[in-house]
């Protein structure tokens, strides 16, 4: 039985998606070489370079989000898999340069193995490259070793902090400490209601019973140890705010951000009941809602479920948040 | 058994979907009054001012399309329903100038019945008011009579254009003129893979057999008369856009604008292999493709499917289409 896809050979679904983004947004994007993608109108040199990695199937991450003001580069591997530590190496050369290079590296095994190995043989070429790992993924406890914690959707305003603040020319230095700052005060909890179909072998990713749920499952599938039965909307939000709020220590009167990654299946219907529930838990608190976006970033097939992002701001974050981007899925 | 939705009680849908839309975007929307979407920053009085309707439950569609440049306000019915003509003629006698008002009405039998009776009172009361309806869904035949083709996401498009326009301060003559001839230059073809379930009483919206497929799905599940075996995507792609292309008499040298409309579970993995496959045969055929872009518009819950729009485009519309714009789901 066909999966129920609208594809071709599933060896080429990599090769084709990232083909028909670059013809999308030929002004935004190029494919540089075989699985890099650029921005169209590069940064000039004496800016800090920012390049992320990891597997495609994701979509729009992590290449929908290379563009001004955002990402220069995003090396992608195979669905659901890593890059090679040579492509890695491959886009730090390109970007070789003074200001130097950070790479964002979500916590996920394969993307720390390849980042580490190109990152080491990077560092012998004398490439100035400085590496942040995201993993603010909280389901396997709040005071979990970050070595243990994936790293989620939360890599994408990530991006738009560290673009942002290159795009003006800020040093290395101090773009890797407002980077790493961003990264700490955020949390990421996901919630999954069905699973999703793996596009190159068919096989079922993460399978849950009809009337269960689950809080904390990874993007791929990987368990979370929040089995339930279905809850409302309000009660799955209030479950998920709660433990952010913990998470990220936001008190009364600090700024946050929140954002609703749907996906797959979950529909932009359900992300917005979900973020009024969980917005109304924060105004309650006294915490500030001062940014905030709801919709799909990082995605995990047809999937439903969501991802609950909070961040806790600083004015230098805030400002950033707001400067001018424009990738094919965030402008600004 | 309960749906695998994150929702509340069914009956409170819309409301709570709009109230989340208006806390993650109060920058840019506000309701006004229930089920009356408007721009947070309001038009000044002497531009025309651009209004749509219909069901709810198609998010981001209608009322993520309001904002700067875009729609001035959207009535919203309940979830697949229309609003009532007094919405709809509220909204209008919020938005009565001596500039005038657009609406913009889908060819659905519900939004015609709710528009054409507010139209009749709105014109007994003074009101300066221009229905454009779009029905530029060709799944019933390129030489089928209008009133019988449904409007599905075309719509998107055409706000950003009319809006464009009347944000430069175009009269409403010019306005409609220009509307109008982008309507009739655009065609869409809908294709589903699943069905959905309606999220008020859980009940399959559409069903397709394990193996099939459907070209010509309407947005509620309407057959479309297009049952097939599962296609791959290029041989989808090739079916869809020969008859777009038929349908809008595009050749070589025509500009065109080509979007692919996710309506809910397919992925942009696939909707951007699909926009390669599509894109190559305009390029082929040495049609210029000068606008576009790939996501979800206009969705159907949790179906499996895309609609592929394309529209000829004049060199105003090109102009319109690249004006600057800031509703919640449209940035230009």
């Amino acid at each position: 039985m066909p999966m129920k896809k609208f594809i071709n050979d599933p060896q080429n679904l990599t090769a084709e998606l990232l083909e028909g983004l670059e013809i999308c947004f030929s002004n935004k994007i190029r494919i540089v070489s075989d699985k890099i993608v650029c921005r169209a109108n590069p940064k000039s040199d004496d800016k800090v370079a920012v390049i992320t990695l990891g597997g495609a199937g994701h979509e729009p991450a992590l290449s929908g989000f290379v563009g001004e003001g955002m990402l220069d580069a995003s090396v992608v591997g195979d669905i659901f898999a890593a890059p090679g530590a040579p492509k890695v190496l491959e886009a730090l050369r390109m970007f070789k340069r003074e200001a130097g290079i950070i790479l964002v590296t979500l916590n996920h095994a394969g993307d720390r193995m390849s980042a580490g190995k190109a990152l080491r043989d990077a560092a012998k070429e004398g490439i100035k490259v400085v590496e942040i790992v995201t993993s603010e993924d909280i389901s396997a406890g709040i005071d979990a070793d970050p070595e243990d914690r994936r790293g989620l959707a939360g890599c994408v305003p990530l991006y738009k902090v560290l673009g942002a603040a290159a795009e003006k020319g800020m040093g290395i230095d101090e773009i890797v400490e407002l980077g790493e700052r961003f990264n700490r005060q955020m949390a990421t909890l996901a919630v999954a209601m069905t699973g999703c179909t793996h596009p190159q072998n068919g096989d079922p990713v993460a399978v849950l019973p009809d009337d269960e749920m689950e809080i904390g499952m990874g993007q791929h599938g990987e368990a979370g140890g929040g089995r339930s039965k279905i809850l409302t909307a309000d009660e799955t939000a209030k479950r998920m705010i709660e433990q952010l709020i913990k998470a990220t220590d936001v008190n009364s009167g600090d700024n946050v951000m929140l954002l609703i990654n749907g996906v797959g299946a979950t529909t932009l219907m359900e992300q917005l009941i979900v973020y009024r529930a969980a917005s109304k838990i924060l105004a309650e608190r006294g915490i500030v809602l001062t940014d905030g976006w709801c919709g799909e970033m990082l995605t995990v097939q047809e999937m439903a479920g969501f991802q609950m992002i909070l961040c806790k701001l600083d004015a230098d974050h805030i400002e950033l948040l707001k400067a001018p981007a424009a990738a094919p899925y965030w402008s600004a």
